[in-house]
């Protein structure tokens, strides 16, 4: 067995109404909190959000409610934030939302206890230290795993890029899940949100830098997306589909806390940021068939493994065979689930590539992939993420 | 899905040879530290030892040996440590050895730190607090899962009992697990101590307070008991066999600190406690067979789907074949790994079990078997796991 290392400190409260207990487990973080609240939440669950201020003023937590919260959390946004909580002095942040609200909440946690912006605090810069505010997570999407990684992704609209930090600081002491929450997502959202929790323990499955510890992990995450994300495409208000993409969800951050994501985040994530209509699940969703016909050669256990996870049928075929028909799979998979696309349907054309693919170079992601791509490579999986004509 | 709770923030760092970061580990956690160590180590392995103590010294972690440790660890002794990490004004303990050496180290780790003695603070009195000091864990055997778990456990000679500490304060901030250290246990301590981590997975598995988070790990620590402790029993310098069970005794801990055991336990401790040189997993070998027959039809599924890890040709007999047919499997499986007992064996007679059973029933772990034992139930468990005419 290869050495590896496993860390995952977020006390977890799992289970339908449990955001009820907000309070209790706030209480015993701080006296007082930052709330910060997805304005969207705000109208749409309204009740839901007076469950847990409801909670927390029950529980003699004084909550300030912050809900400047945008889709793609800006660092403005998140100095806004800081100074709130300095001016209040509170002593916690609870972040209720999707993964905007709880980025935003981490990052607020570390810009008012340091010096200087979260802007300062990015991966490859300082490291924001133990001096970090006590974050809770409420999450209501499946998707991002937030709640349980120990990233917080923002951009800088002054400097036009987007950018993360990655620090033990920035996991949750405590996150409630609770699918409740989840209803009422949207289809297309449950859809896009549900394969990024797929990519992202697939990702650090296949990674070279996985373990025996995340690989059973990713398992059981990658079996519940497979069970569960049909059935609340079809049906958002079947609890039990969304209590078992909650779950996966939590899984994956495990994952993505001790792994990491490869090349299809890589890809993916500047054809977003060039082409901000493209969400992030369908970014992946168009890289995900050149990325495994790309890549299976370098992992044929676990691609072969994998594949007999979506198609029983594929028990009886060899390795390779397996390994291979991947990508036929998942394409099949994101057909069932809506969510099939390439780079035409969002208007993107061969011209539109190489600033693409040079940012797509710039992310490290890449390096944990079984095989890892050179520019080459890289732009041939953009060209063969058009239709075929 | 139901609600669950999951918690188990021990930074773990796994793999052969990793002892030698011992010294980098601990740094992060003090500058000092009493280093708790099995004596018996310090005969057998001294240069294992001494890598430990050269990384403490290297990473410049002043480290006061104390190894004054014993099978059943007593309150004089964590008592006598206790004095020590005072008086020496370390910052931190380090537990090396067996289940004993932990158990102590976590106990030196309360009292050194809470007025009174460590005996005021089982699980049933007052809770430790923040303020025990930060615990690491290098365990040499694989059987108690003390490394994740928030057990200690330690005898009052006084009051000739036995009991616990149980709190969250009582996690390792880190384990070192290495499974070279593992390689010279004798055959019968293999057996034993492996036999005990399935015990402490499968009754986290059944046990009517499990959750989908313990399930998964659950399952997985069984498979690698079942494939690496046959092996391990006959050879036991196969390094892949010794890392398979030291990654599922830490699974198994991680099961043990969010949900616990049951029945088999409740049965076996007693035994032992009467009976001194009944080890604690003959104590647990003895009861499986009869506590097997007694609960399968509680957790038919559970049973069966075990039962089928064992022994694969059960995929085609129905539920409930399957799940009775477990008694039968361990059985085997017990015969195997020679860890096959009958009450007999240590010339126990009927005529002791009235004063076991009656200590039985004090354990609460049988609250959580799928089939409460009433008194008379325990009575024919014992009666059934003597040797039949
Ligand atoms: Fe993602
Ligand atoms: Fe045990």
């Amino acid at each position: 067995m290869k050495s590896f290392n496993y860390y995952q400190p977020t006390r977890l409260l799992f289970g339908s109404g449990r955001r009820s207990e907000a309070g209790a487990a706030a209480k015993t973080l701080a006296d007082s909190a930052l709330f910060v609240v997805d304005p969207v939440l705000l109208k749409v669950a309204a009740d839901k959000v007076e469950d847990v201020q409801k909670s927390l003023s029950e529980a003699g937590v004084r909550a300030v409610t912050f809900s400047d919260v945008v889709p793609n959390p800006t660092l403005d946004a998140i100095q806004r934030g800081a100074e709130i909580a300095k001016s209040e002095g509170v002593k916690a942040v609870i972040g209720m939302g999707g993964g905007s609200a709880i980025d935003t909440a981490k990052a607020i946690a570390v810009a008012a206890t340091h010096p200087g912006t979260a802007w300062d605090y990015l991966y490859f810069k300082k490291a924001p230290t133990s001096a970090t505010l006590p974050i809770m997570a409420i999450n209501t999407t499946s998707g991002t795993g937030t709640q349980t990684s120990k990233v917080s992704v923002f951009t800088n609209t002054e400097e036009s890029c987007k950018s993360a930090m990655w620090n033990d600081n920035l996991l949750c002491r405590i996150a409630i899940i609770d699918p409740e929450l989840m209803l009422s997502l949207p289809t297309g959202v449950t859809a896009s949100t549900g394969f990024d929790i797929f990519t992202h323990t697939f990702e650090s499955y296949i990674n070279t830098g996985a373990s025996e510890a995340v690989d059973a992990i990713a398992l059981d995450a990658i079996a519940r997306v497979l069970r569960s994300l049909p059935v609340a495409v079809v049906n958002g208000s079947n609890l039990s589909a969304r209590e078992d993409l909650a779950w996966a969800d939590t899984l994956a951050g495990q994952c993505l806390a001790n792994v990491g994501t490869t090349l299809p985040h890589a890809a993916g994530q500047p054809i977003s940021g060039h082409f901000p209509k493209v969400s992030h699940g369908e970014s992946l969703a168009v890289i995900y068939p050149a990325f495994a016909e790309f890549t299976w050669r370098g992992a044929v256990g676990k691609f072969a493994k994998v594949a007999r996870m979506f198609n029983p049928a594929l028990s009886t075929a060899s390795e390779e065979v397996a390994a291979q028909s991947l990508e036929l799979e998942i394409e099949r998979f994101l057909k069932m689930i809506g969510l099939y696309r390439r780079l035409d349907d969002f208007g993107i054309t061969p011209a539109d590539i190489p600033p693409i693919l040079a940012h797509a170079m710039e992310f490290p992601d890449s390096q944990g992939n079984p095989i890892v791509p050179s520019e080459e490579d890289m732009r041939q999986i953009y060209m063969k993420s058009f239709r075929k004509a």
